[in-house]
């Protein structure tokens, strides 16, 4: 049994409103020193056996079928612990 | 300059339906061997200075602020890279 | 065929931070006479038939196992159109 | 005061994978007669004054600079009630 992790972000080129409105919103709530916040998604996978290089594969495509939009996001994969 | 990562999950105990929905389709499209999927939101924070303790404290500020619903949610911080 | 849509909000005791956030920042863009933003999920059903009265009862069902989590959020299911 | 809604969807060319895994899993939990799902967001957005023609004008503006991203996404606003 293994974890993992698959995060999942906007391309650097598409806009996130909302996170800008998150960067905007911190001087009035009296935080200093951020120049910009992003948000995006985490996905945790259980596997029912280790995180091998063939099981970190299928987690790979699931990723590019399920998880992320690639047009629009990109994702990275890693075994946590 | 540094960028700090904050991760928010559902709190293990509250249900995550979507997720849910994530792993029920995986055997439809093929994958095996995954047990469970939660998804939670990934924020990735751009500090003008350097991720010392006293601007780490501030984000572990931002992030029951702002960025989680502590109720609900936890939350983690670290640097990255 | 028929559209069914699915409002999911959370709970109004149940804070919204990143709504909040959103709030928060519109005056320093220059927008005023907004006391509050709440951010939920919108979700569009696609029929194959009719959106009758057992269809409905159907999309609820759906509601509430894959697409509310009730302990946090409320839902109202309505047709389109 | 007056609450007004905005929806934004994933503009119809851009996928959605995590709608079509809810929809996936659909029959797996005994639905049927789902031929696709789409999710989006949906804002609640609260005036301190009427939904007259300017207040609204000023929502549509919001939802352009900070809750929809018109990349790839369309919103629609709407009085409630």
């Amino acid at each position: 049994m293994a974890r993992v992790i698959v995060d999942v972000m906007l391309k650097p080129e598409i806009l996130d409103p909302q996170g800008q409105a998150i960067a905007r919103a911190l001087p009035r709530l009296g935080f200093s020193g951020v120049s910009a916040v992003r948000q995006g998604k985490r996905f945790e996978v259980e596997l029912d056996g280790p995180a091998d290089e063939a099981a970190l594969e299928e987690v790979r495509k699931m990723a590019e079928t399920l998880l992320a939009n690639t047009v629009i996001e990109d994702f990275s994969v890693r075994v946590e612990g």
